[in-house]
């Protein structure tokens, strides 16, 4: 069994991708890289409605133990940002619904974890996604690789941070080191 | 039993104000009025998961037929529209994860509704949903009102709605008279 399994998602309202990955020794593996597709409906709601059951499903099967969500923290007027937040709010309620602790990474450092440029091209970022995850072809459409992108950036990040965590500070190195204080 | 329960909901980040009214023979009746204090927490993520537990705690407790949500559609700045959106979403989460139908109206709309004047103070649509719902004391905190008002609201135009349909056009006329038409 993995150590853990991490749910990646990128919600919007045209098209919400998503990718899990299982961490298992340090390495990370593919589980899964696919997209809900909502442009076909009208209805504000039901978008909602299936990015909803669709996030409730992906936890429910694959009991993820932590979701990373792209979000960003900018938009061109009002009006789109408030769409997306509805889609990232009924996202992060299936999340929280479940009890499953949530970390949201702006695009730009998604793209700054991943290619080590935050103004890396999608198609920069599908490639490498690719190399570090071993899958054969790439997807007709490069969005849905986003919601895979967040779940190899948190790995990433929460990789540094525990080493933050063990390596920073007087009280890291008392904790690591007991016998050498007194 | 009642005709119909009407859950109104106003979410925020900082307070949601909720109110559950019962219609029966046309007549409205005062279930609940209250408010979700959410300003004492600092957690993004433990405000979005109140709202989505409280919304669904007054669904599984009172079974409204239906949800009307106050929802403005302009506001400040992006930043406060995507927090608005979280807040929605998660809000809109309870209510489609239980297939109840939403509606939205924005506070120009409630407060016309209400008190016939789109610009009403909150002292007016308060003291105008005390006299119409009868309860004797106004919360301290008039926020919790605009739930309420929604769902107020959303019963004032679900009639309207109604006759329109029943009254309206030469189908409506064909249907109501059969026997005056060939």
């Amino acid at each position: 069994m993995a150590e853990r399994i991490i749910l990646g998602i990128d919600p919007g309202t045209t098209v919400m991708g998503f990718g899990l990955i299982s961490v298992d020794k340090g390495q990370m593996k593919l589980i899964q890289l696919n997209e809900l597709q909502l442009s076909k409906y009208s209805d504000h709601y039901l978008k909602l409605k299936l990015i909803f059951e669709r996030t409730i499903e992906l936890i429910d099967n694959y009991h993820p133990d932590e979701i990373a969500i792209e979000a960003p923290f900018f938009g061109k007027n009002v009006q789109s940002m408030l769409k997306l937040g509805r889609a990232q709010g009924v996202a992060m309620a299936a999340g929280l619904s479940r009890d499953i602790p949530i970390t949201e990474y702006s695009p730009k450092k998604i793209k700054m974890a991943i290619t080590g440029n935050g103004n890396a091209s999608k198609e920069q970022v599908a490639k490498m996604l690719q190399s570090l995850l071993r899958f054969k072809e790439l997807p007709r459409n490069l969005d849905s690789t986003d919601g895979l992108a967040a779940a190899v950036c948190h790995f990433f990040n929460s990789g540094k941070a525990q080493q933050q965590k063990q390596y920073t500070g007087w009280a890291a190195f008392v904790a690591q080191n007991p016998k050498k204080v007194k």
